[in-house]
């Protein structure tokens, strides 16, 4: 007796990734920057795709040349980049992916710290790299004789960590990574996730600092967060120009379309602007941590855009309850504890508020 | 001593894959559509996406479910085919990668008939799925007899056949879909890569009109050459309900960008204009093959926007004859073929004219 479809085994009774969307009036649920793009963006957005739509009909630079080049220059605000040494995909997600196809694989394993972000684990079940995840600790840091232990026993070709951490909001100490990168050595890469890295809160490094010192080192970023691009699925990464190489080989060929290197060329035209907000969400973010911390919860410090509290004891009636008040945020990370994305000041009180009202409630 | 970077053995000292992307006046060797999109439908791009930039900061929708009702709509025009029928991704070929990692992996075996589109050995060699080629006839049609044997012999889980064939322009005839769909029952899936589909010549039927026999049938299209959409990326698939499902559980979240939905829908609803150079190419299609043949050539039958003519005992010498005088043509398929794309008259003009000067010089 066969299954219909054939899907692999280990696929079977999955459900696909993603958290609801839902359609309420305050979406705090997938740490999206609730600022869109000014007019002006828009229209250098849409002037751009016009002259790309001109020549639809043929396929697009298939190296994104002039697209690195922008990357790489807004990245050197951190540390010295080259064009050379950025890649770019639709999303930090298939970033991941390729990676994993690359230096991944069967009869390799990756590894993280749990708790961390849910999608890696599928990034290594699509690509049958074996997953191992050691414990971070109490306070969602990383212990470093607990990463050169893990590293020793495991022997994995890639180490993969967000700094931020996602859902903790934890940034990696600058020595964890040079503990892993030499840990690791050359027959593995250390994939820095900087998802959340421009929120960081200030005397966070970024790991871009570290990129001379380690060519295994490899630190990813993403358009979606503090660009305000989530729509517009472009992430990228900075490593050794070997490593960028490397992944052409499993790229699919023509990957970034016409239209998305004219959009993402445009909205970084105007990074000034986007980014601008990103100290409006960083003061948000810090008096949200102070607020629930007054309030009596448990926050774990922050360097995204978002902040886990707790803890409950039935964290599902609170989420419920705060999405019936039209207050939807995010039930993920270790039992008991919730995620709120940094929206406005207005969307944070509402938050404030439904979730005081839910509590007093609470049984 | 440990090669750096890391790669899989198995991708090491490989080339990425894609033709070389060359800037000479007539491009005809990588069967793009030559006419771009009209003033009105550019324009009808970039107001949609205008409206998708508005709200840039926020995820696309993750079912894209406007886009699949789109899609189903314009397939209905050769067979009943419903949104829940459709799935859609950036290019065919990240359709392609999504089918194999939800149907192949390890210890799976996908299995085509070559000669054949040289990416598939790419698509099972990133999910690591076993490759076993079949051999197709001298005029390129694919024996029933071996294919019934080849099915039995290797049990695929994925048979994966364009139709019309890439390179060689030749569709499949109905009876080899409905042989493969039984002979691999319900434990596999059969692909028909109806890539060029659109340029099949009258009396050649779309396996699309297969797929209510058959639920193990995967029909793939793309927007990027009858639909003139090669720098939109944006590839699809007609399948049973419960197919499209599967792939959900293996695709990255969000893949379909804002913008990639806005831009594909814009050019879904000029479909006429954009499909009304179809015919114009099918027709200066047969005059080339006509034309080829006058002229001593041999030349395989062609459903496609392109041609496979030959044979030559150098061809790589007449491929570069003719690069010199500015026409871009393929080296690709069977030793001594060439492969030229379909462009306007006065392109075809330009390599009927470059090709006879070429062969005069040949020792």
């Amino acid at each position: 007796m066969v299954d219909f479809p054939p899907l692999r085994e280990e696929l079977r009774g999955i459900a696909p990734y993603g958290a609801p969307q839902l359609d309420v009036p305050v979406q705090l649920n997938v740490n999206e920057n609730p600022y869109g793009p000014s007019p002006a963006c828009v229209d250098d957005i849409a002037s751009s795709v016009v002259e790309a739509a001109r020549t639809l009909n043929r396929y697009p630079d298939r190296e994104f040349v002039a697209l690195r080049a922008a990357l790489a220059d807004y990245l050197s605000r951190d540390a010295r980049v080259t064009p050379e040494m950025v890649w770019a995909a639709n999303g930090s997600n298939e970033v991941m992916l390729q990676l994993l196809q690359a230096f991944g694989g069967p009869g390799r394993t990756a590894v993280s710290f749990a708790p961390t972000y849910s999608m890696y684990p599928e990034y290594a079940r699509d690509t049958s790299t074996r997953w191992v995840t050691g414990r971070r600790e109490d306070d969602f840091s990383i212990d470093l004789e607990a990463a050169r232990v893990l590293v020793a026993e495991e022997r994995p070709s890639v180490v993969l960590l967000p700094s931020p951490n996602n859902p903790t909001g934890t940034a990696l100490a600058p020595e964890v990574v040079t503990t892993l990168c030499e840990a690791v050595g050359e027959s593995g890469v250390v994939v820095v996730d900087e998802a959340y890295g421009e929120f960081r809160r200030s005397g966070t490094p970024s790991a871009l600092e570290q990129l001379s010192a380690y060519r295994n080192l490899v630190v990813t970023r993403t358009m979606s967060k503090a660009f305000a691009g989530a729509g517009l699925r472009l992430g990228y990464l900075a490593a050794d120009p070997a490593i960028c190489d490397a992944i052409r080989v499993v790229r699919l060929p023509y990957h970034l379309s016409a239209v998305t290197q004219a959009a993402a060329l445009a909205a970084l035209r105007h990074a000034p602007e986007l980014l601008g907000k990103v100290d409006e969400l960083r003061a948000e973010r810090d008096r949200t941590v102070a607020w629930l911390r007054g309030e009596g919860f448990e926050v774990a410090d922050s360097d995204a855009n978002f902040c886990l509290f707790g803890t409950f004891g039935d964290r599902h009636a609170v989420w419920q309850g705060l999405l019936d008040r039209g207050v939807l945020i995010r039930e993920t990370g270790p039992d008991g504890w919730l995620r709120v994305s940094i929206g406005t000041a207005d969307e944070m009180a509402a938050f404030q508020d439904a979730l005081l009202h839910v509590m007093k409630e609470m049984p």
